[in-house]
């Protein structure tokens, strides 16, 4: 018996329509789907492919332990990851050694600051495996604000919005184009960083970018201190153009 | 007669299975297909849909009046270009005016580094227009490398090779993880950069990402001096991991 394939199939920002020809493939004649989620939810990644999945295929959740409840700096956080990402690991590593591929769901692109890459070290080395790229959520966000992102020599630069107020606003001023990730809590940190960069009035929020509800608005313009996870924040690029 | 629509449709990184299925859709349906390309080349986003377009397309090459032969910095490459894109734009515009929809191929994510921009601020405020994301090039890229580009709170950083060496050294020097573009004949400048930003031994070349030609090298192991422009640069951030 051969071992089975695990893909790390990246399903982009969220619009059906915009995964990849190849991952609307793999993702139909799946057999075996995997997805992270957090408990008590449907999981993002399983939301976009609803009406999809073949009627007899099997799905393994696999539900994050902790995700805002223990701060990151905490060391119990990285401990009860790293159990966690290890159980998933054993769990499908016993559907791929009986021959089985699996298909694991990954919101956006797998190898950009995506959940999959944690099983991706794990399995490597112990099972055939493929990655599906995707289109990023970064790039439904700057087409869903309608301008370009970056022009000619324009630096873009790609912040996590967990990074301290001083590297955030460092980082901020010295760039082109910019785009925020891992908004969440970081809100207000974020906002006064952009403020003292100087980029503040030029900053876009963009929400579930791609998706139904999506939101474009002006960050300055949405008073709501409290935005949800699929939320990415755009500076545009001034750049050179003929 | 109502205004034919202009459609800037995202490729992706080259092979046509990381399509979107929206784009695959666009571009099999199309009856008007523009693209860009070097004078005496098919073009690379032409190549990308070969066999894809219907029987009885009309396709519009649109063929730079200079690439490398003048200087970025001389007055007469912007007027140049500036002076084509116009003719781009009335020759399509001609088309969406007596109803025709157009389709615009475009390599990668035409809001990221893109000709097709151009087109979009000429013709954005004159005729319905409406733009698809892609798998960018540097998705296609790291995903080549087989290893993730961004972990935690990695600081992802976009260069330029056309950047001066000084803004190179410093930029590569300050960031996580790193994507240089646009290399051509930037590449011994773009070399030292890396070498005194001492990010050169885990620097990562990958020449037409995704496609059937697809090359990854470390840097440091091709003596050849002179790289095509389907080449990237990562260097990958080495963040928080459970």
């Amino acid at each position: 018996m051969s071992f089975g394939t695990i893909y790390g199939v990246g399903l982009g920002p969220g619009d059906p329509d915009l995964m990849s020809v190849r991952a609307d493939r793999l993702v139909r004649g799946a057999k075996h789907v995997a997805f992270f989620r957090k408990a008590g939810r449907k999981g993002q990644s399983r939301q976009i492919v609803e009406g999809m999945l073949a009627d007899n295929v099997i799905e393994i959740p696999m539900e994050y332990p902790v995700t805002t409840e223990i701060p990151l700096e905490d060391p119990r956080y990285n401990e009860a990851l790293s159990a966690f990402y290890s159980d998933c690991e054993n769990q499908l590593f016993a559907l791929l050694e009986s021959g089985e591929d699996v298909i694991v769901l990954c919101e956006g692109d797998p190898f950009f600051y995506g959940s999959f890459m944690h099983l991706f070290t794990r399995l490597k080395d112990k099972a055939p495996l493929e990655v599906v790229p995707a289109i990023t959520g970064m790039s439904g966000a700057w087409t869903a604000t309608g301008s370009p992102i970056t022009w000619g020599d324009d630096v873009l630069t790609v912040l996590a919005g967990t990074l301290s107020e001083y590297d955030l606003t460092k980082r901020m001023a010295e760039t082109d184009a910019l785009v925020v990730m891992k908004i969440g809590r970081n809100i207000d940190k974020i906002r006064r960083a952009l403020k003292t960069a100087g980029k503040y009035d030029d900053a876009w929020l963009v929400e579930y970018a791609t998706m139904a509800n999506q939101s474009v608005n002006k960050l300055s313009e949405v008073e709501d201190g409290i935005t949800p996870y699929f939320a990415i924040i755009i500076v545009h690029g001034q750049g050179r153009r003929p």
